[in-house]
């Protein structure tokens, strides 16, 4: 079965349209999908920028939120900015690395719906914690093993593989023969392309 | 009739795209189109930027080429990035101030399809005087009149609306009820917004 990865955030709001509705696409277009927790901070940091570029350029930011409250209107999608954004996704991004790779798409979900559906935090433990007691995972098994340093190199060499395939911001979907797509208006395409191959 | 204002930087490749299929797009959904050439380079300036952030961010200008050369192929659009890029858009943009409002559209068309379906320079007179002559305008008039300080004036007031607007890349889409859309990925749903109002 043809595949794509699914590179994303955990602070990113378009991150969010994607993972509602990866699993629907990809299975219509007979594609396996990776889901790919990185860190955009340090591609960001990188370039010179120390926060998201919807904070550095507030017109973008304004847009932005706009664009993602129209495109869930049309989705059915509950949509609501959490304070402060972004969140801080390193965390769950360390969760999702911790968790087996079946339970990687529902916590990302889990933690999307609560981040930008409900717009509640998702920075720390307590936030993260009832999501994966309602998973049936001990979240203190899962805390532990987040905070191992084998979790946080992994992480690393994620957010460090994204960076060298070339990924700036999320989503973003990469096929095995190396096509980079970038945004969820680009998934539609993205799945094409893997499918044709 | 509902209108769809269309604002574009004549140096942005995406506005190419979308120069290319509005008319036909609108036309189907029985949205009229201003065309609305303005510069980009003032409002990057004042955030900071001083060239195209697909050369500030060179990531992003490898992706940007190559998601541009992915969708025009897909639409049997030819695709050649002029060198240098961005071109220098600011004669063009006068000259398409210039001319009489029904020839605006077809100008920007011959001078989009000449930088970007052929990778020629716009930048100057000399490549921008054949395509008047083609249209069947006297090149020295049109010349003459871009210099004058009502068209330059004219522009930067242009551009000062779209800043006002919230507009900060190219192109973008705004309805009469002052919706905002950014990128040629969301016409079709700015023609949508403007045709159900």
């Amino acid at each position: 079965m043809p595949r794509v990865d699914f590179w994303f955030d955990f602070a990113s709001t378009y991150s969010y349209l994607t993972a509602m509705r990866i699993e629907r696409l990809a299975q219509a277009a007979g594609v396996g999908i990776a889901w790919r927790p990185f860190l955009l901070g340090p591609i960001f940091k990188a370039q010179g920028w120390e926060t998201s570029p919807f904070n550095l350029f507030p017109a973008k930011g304004r847009y932005m939120a706009r664009d993602i409250e129209r495109i869930a209107a049309a989705r059915g999608l509950p949509f609501k900015m959490p304070e402060p954004f972004p969140q801080t996704s390193l965390l769950a991004a360390r969760m999702a690395l911790a968790l087996p790779n079946e339970a990687r798409a529902p916590f990302a979900r889990a933690v999307f719906a609560r981040e930008f559906g409900e717009g509640r935090s998702i920075s720390d433990e307590e936030g993260l914690a009832p999501l994966l007691a309602q998973m049936g995972f001990d979240p203190r098994a899962v805390i532990a093993k987040s905070g191992e340093a084998a979790i946080k190199e992994s992480l690393r060499a994620e957010t460090a593989e994204a960076q060298g395939l070339g990924i700036f911001g999320a989503p973003s979907f990469v096929t095995t023969d190396g096509e980079l797509f970038w945004g969820d208006d680009r998934l539609e395409q993205a799945l094409a392309w893997a499918g044709r191959t």
